[in-house]
């Protein structure tokens, strides 16, 4: 699982086997079965996650107790409560698993040390922040320009293997529409 | 307005004289009138603007000429069409001024410039970048959980002293209310 997680630095910088062996030695392989959770709303956070395999979802849960679903991740993709990881607060997401799940783990502070020690790291995260900046702007638009049957187009067009894996009610509760609406759009 | 950038970066992290002025060299100052451009949809975005003096918003118009505000930016903050600045692709978002406005222009070229020669400016630029993640995080969360009320007092406890500069319709836009909504709660 080492293999993905090097192929994925090397998108955007190149790393040596050595300075890989290094990086690599600050994360950690955990393993999760479905509907398990990796954070909890009220706990600490303990790392951020890279996923090796498996889908997941990270959600907040209102008074009413309403979910409403802020990410999924799955391989390739990073996923954690980002507000309370880099301002070492308590979470007030959940994230669980929709599959089985294996994951690198990387906790703040070691994030900060391979940051502070290899300025290709930092250099990495930096560009990984900016892309990840981009895509919530354009959430931010979906939500405020368009309606149900748009927001459902454009999940379609930009995850269109998401859909396959996913029930339908968590793709509403991601887009902001009721499930009664996106059934009938997708029927 | 060098003061206003160097107090800036030393949120995040110390500059020494020499490095701040090779900083400096990199930035290009521009003083805008109220309702000029300085980034218009369909064209070529030169820089992100870090705002010394004044307020100016970036927002998408759509197929129906709707507009849609994506962000304001008042001193301290920084302002741009950032899918088109870090792509370098051509700019769909506008940004304009709502008062008179100095700003400092980086080019992206020079950004990546200074982050490729300066490891404390790519730390920087990576916190800054996180701490845009997480408020757009917020912002998404705000969009999905609230109403119009629930939406314009959280806009009021986040940037009090916005309020007091921004015609209310431009709230509106901001917050995806109508601007009869928003009369109502504010009055």
């Amino acid at each position: 699982m080492s293999l993905e997680l090097r192929k994925h630095f090397e998108k955007i910088t190149p790393v040596t086997d050595a300075e890989f062996d290094y990086i690599l030695s600050h994360f950690v392989v955990k393993k999760f079965k479905k509907h398990q959770f990796l954070i909890q709303a009220g706990s600490a956070v303990p790392s951020d996650f890279f996923v090796v395999k498996g889908l997941l979802r990270a959600y907040y849960i209102n008074e009413d107790g309403k979910e409403h679903i802020l990410q999924f991740a799955m391989e390739d993709w990073w996923i954690s409560d980002y507000q309370a990881y880099f301002n070492k607060t308590e979470a007030t997401l959940n994230v669980d698993c929709l599959e089985e799940v294996e994951v690198l783990c990387l906790s703040i502070q070691n994030r900060d040390k391979l940051c502070a020690e290899l300025h290709k790291i930092e250099h990495f995260f930096r560009r990984k922040s900016n892309a990840g900046y981009i895509a919530l702007q354009r959430r931010i638009l979906c939500l405020l320009n368009n309606n149900a049957k748009e927001r459902f187009e454009q999940f379609l067009t930009q995850y269109p293997s998401l859909l396959q894996r996913l029930p339908k009610t968590l793709i509403a509760s991601y887009l902001g529409v009721s499930r009664e609406t996106l059934s009938r759009l997708s029927a």
